[in-house]
């Protein structure tokens, strides 16, 4: 792709009203536009980021035997009010049509989903079946200042169990959790599962937390892995020895990106979503739900993946792998380099802009895309380009002959 | 994909409270299900449907050399004040947040695209662009009694576009159209060119109409191709003679998939979205607009391709392109076979369920996936399986050693 064809443009100055690092970053590097607090636009690079993310929670959540379906976000008042959430859920933004009949915009989708699956699991045999969508969340949050951390309107992969019992909804449980690990490890987070409370959903819940000082959470943990919890319920305080000998508790700043709930027969039993068993005997259905916020996936990456040029992209999110510069005297050598990638299949943002080598280099680093790649006139005339790392800062000069094949291997 | 482990079944009986063939018929398959009147949840086979209708968009669009993002579907209010459109569009949907704030439900994006691109436009070396997303829409329909031809909540491809003058704005228009010619095309749909008014829009816009008994319009037409035009506003009546000898005009019930907007200045005069030409003139940015509903194209495909057995979708549209099916005795060869493709990359849907022959192949009419492959005692015996095309009524004989190769051919 080439830049000069993007209309999203890099700012200079630092947003207004925007406090959180995540938020000045992408809006300054064109990855996003802010269109009010908690709501936000994604242009085509931050757009590229979001679908990396949402294929490799595709991935995972197909390799977890789930099916994929598409929920509205317009939801009627009646099965809100079936689990009495119409009243509890203080962020669930509510609308009336012109004849006056009421609905919630989707905060969450156990009121639909149970009730949909009332239509075909009847019997033991149809269990057990895991069902995730990824679909927008809509919440009316009184604070929304943390850029895509806490939004109003956001990506949400939401994932729903059904078992026939709840040992069996507890060992899928588990299986979410290993699929959760590999997520956030995938887009680049070191994230610890922590004990927590389960809200209007569950007795209890675990959440996902990675540290950062940009966190509205706090957990305290041990740092040897053995104790996690959020500082809202947990027993044990900050300081206190680990029993495993690992050192003194921390506490400390995190935000959580994804959160698992053993729901049980909660949103069954609402619904009267049951099944009969082998003797014909009717139980209700035991579930579990599990989210991840891709937009507060996004933005955490940011915080926990940037320096003082901008952001440092994991490679599997990045929106391109390459970024290829055409400074001056290079322009030809960078066209035509440009041109064989492309032949190639090796897609490369191209900046063909019209601007000073300084500003080329500093958008660079602001956008954050793994690999450099610089022809400039001094590259040009040894017939080479210099290479170089986001997140290193060594350079190096690879041949033109040799660059198809040095870009081929793994970065 | 095995049909066993598909939770979405097919429906004996008729669905209650739906008119409509296409709800009638996607109910039945189980590819959607309806939450409520103008709401549908999309279930794993009717998502693929739709990626497949959102996958065909995209590489049109793309090709027009538009660029994909991502816009909020809560708006704030001012935007809409500030094209008058809070008041004088019927179907939008509002709604206040719990500080009293209020907000639009986005019904279509202009009051959101405009303003974004004023940070990114200032000079005639950003014209021409274009910009496009694939995203929910909400309207608030009086009657949603057409099953996915007339949705509350849907999903939408729009494109804007945007030019130093009018007449690159025309010019782009008509790149559109042919685009929109491709896509229709693809989906497999005979789509009309008609003149229509622009409703709060624009003067006049085209709209794309599919004749059959279940639409909502009516157009004037000439079955030569001469002329068409929206009941509403055309000016020539049915049986006037075409001026080119085609014979008399035709009135006919037609579905409308597409519609585009020659925006001018309307919107961009709005927001002052202007740039500076090569003397630095201020001028106002002229715009175009470009919608297609998916859902509705979905249901316009199942309204004009089915038959009485169940649906009949075109190839580039079916959730697979193969239907292989386990009858009693053939149950051995058919799990060989779905083994033996799947490793070989060939997708199908393999009917592996406890179910009658005559179930089966009635599920599969439903269903309406183009090629049937069939399974049983009698094709066991001779190594074959019997293959069938679902508009054809011919059965083939292929040998299993060939079945590879058969497969491997365009449908």
């Amino acid at each position: 792709m080439k830049q000069s064809e993007l209309f999203s443009k890099t700012q200079r100055s630092f947003p207004k009203n925007e406090e959180s690092v995540n938020a000045q970053l992408l809006l300054r590097a064109g990855y996003v536009e802010k269109l009010m607090a908690g709501v936000y636009s994604y242009l085509p690079l931050g757009l590229l980021v979001l679908r990396n993310i949402e294929r490799i929670v595709r991935e995972e959540m197909n390799a977890l035997g789930a099916v994929e379906v598409l929920l509205p976000s317009l939801h009627p008042k009646e099965n809100w009010q079936t689990t009495g959430r119409w009243k509890t859920m203080d962020d669930l933004y509510k609308l009336k049509d012109r004849g006056g009949r009421e609905f919630a915009l989707a905060g969450t989708h156990e009121e639909v989903i149970v009730p949909l699956l009332k239509k075909f699991v009847s019997s033991y045999k149809d269990l057990p079946l895991a069902v995730y969508q990824i679909q927008n969340k809509f919440r009316d949050e009184l604070r929304a200042k943390s850029g895509l951390l806490r939004g109003r309107e956001f990506l949400m992969k939401d994932l729903y169990s059904f078992h026939a019992n709840e040992n069996d909804m507890l060992q899928y449980y588990e299986k979410v959790k290993v699929a959760y690990r590999n997520i956030f490890s995938r887009v680049g987070l070191k994230a610890i599962e922590t004990e927590a409370s389960g809200g209007t959903f569950s007795d209890f819940s675990h959440e996902y937390q990675v540290l950062t000082e940009a966190g509205e959470d706090e957990i305290i943990y041990c740092a040897g892995g053995d104790y996690a919890a959020n500082a809202e319920i947990s027993q044990a305080k900050e300081g206190k020895q680990c029993d495993l000998g690992h050192g003194p508790l921390k506490k400390a700043k995190s935000i959580e990106v994804g959160n698992i709930f053993p729901l049980k027969d909660k949103y069954s039993k609402a619904f009267n979503l049951s099944f009969k068993d082998e003797k014909g005997k009717e139980h209700l259905v035991q579930m579990g739900c599990y989210g991840i916020g891709l937009g507060r996936l996004l933005g955490t990456i940011v915080e926990v993946h940037h320096d003082k040029g901008g952001i440092v992209w994991p490679s599997e999110v990045a929106p391109f792998q390459i970024h290829l510069l055409s400074l001056s005297g290079g322009e030809k050598a960078a066209k035509r380099a440009y041109e064989e990638l492309q032949a190639k299949g090796i897609e490369v943002l191209f900046d063909d802009r019209e601007a000073s080598p300084g500003e080329k280099l500093t958008d660079a680093d602001l956008l954050g895309i793994p690999l450099r790649l610089v022809s400039s006139e001094k590259t040009a005339s040894s017939d080479s380009f210099e290479v170089k790392k986001r997140d290193e800062e060594k350079i190096e000069l690879v041949k033109k002959k040799d660059l198809v094949s040095y870009l081929s291997r793994p970065i």
